[in-house]
């Protein structure tokens, strides 16, 4: 696996039009898009800083992830996402084969137009790790 | 206050040594840096991703922030750093004249020979934020 940059961190939080005034106001980042993802029951507003984005999620309903995540006390960072460059599909494989736990065995379409897989949390050293390629 | 980039992620670990062979064996990143912070109370390990870098950051003592941290449930991503260009002692000014609350009043030395200063996250929609600039 060989992985080439960070490509986003994935942000919890309640209210993305409550924080985009720190997002913008304060830190002078601008939203340049916002999209909802059905499967994941999440709203997700995207930054651009240097070569990562900053991906803010809303939850859209009280059974999303996100929403039990806030629920239980999560702020901050929710997972943190690595551009692969030889395909996520063979990622998940290579690192299953290192012992890693999967939550993702095969690869399933994310925002922004991506191809991801998430590994456990109890196989990542605490973070939530996600590997993501553009989809072909 | 312009921020360039993401200079690094601050991840909280009980121990370096423990988690190095993810870091390493896993993700392929390689370890270019390890450092004691005595001001911190911490060990850092440093690895690059892209033009990011990933610090590890293990308490070397039970009041250190970070073993504080731990101990209350703590994983994962501990803090997000961004590059400011213009200076983080103006950028201070700046973003507390904006209502944000700061850790730090003024810029103090962090590891890899940067001038750091934290935002409170009450302040940065949970996220706690460093903003720095290499030494000059």
């Amino acid at each position: 696996m060989k992985i080439s940059r960070i490509d986003h961190l994935g942000i919890g939080v309640q209210s993305i039009d409550e924080v985009l005034p720190y997002y913008e106001g304060v830190l002078g980042l601008k939203c340049y898009a916002v999209e909802e993802v059905a499967d994941q029951k999440v709203k997700t507003a995207f930054f651009k800083v240097g070569e990562v984005k900053i991906e803010l999620l809303e939850p859209t309903s009280e059974d999303s992830t996100i929403a039990k995540w806030l629920a239980n006390g999560g702020k901050g960072v929710h997972h943190v996402a690595f551009a692969v460059e030889d395909g996520v599909a063979d990622a998940l494989v290579e690192v299953e084969g290192k012992g890693v736990r999967l939550i993702d065995k095969a690869p399933r379409p994310g925002a922004e137009n991506m191809m991801i897989g998430f590994l456990h949390p109890k196989s990542t050293a605490g973070v939530l790790t996600e590997l993501c390629e553009p989809k072909r």
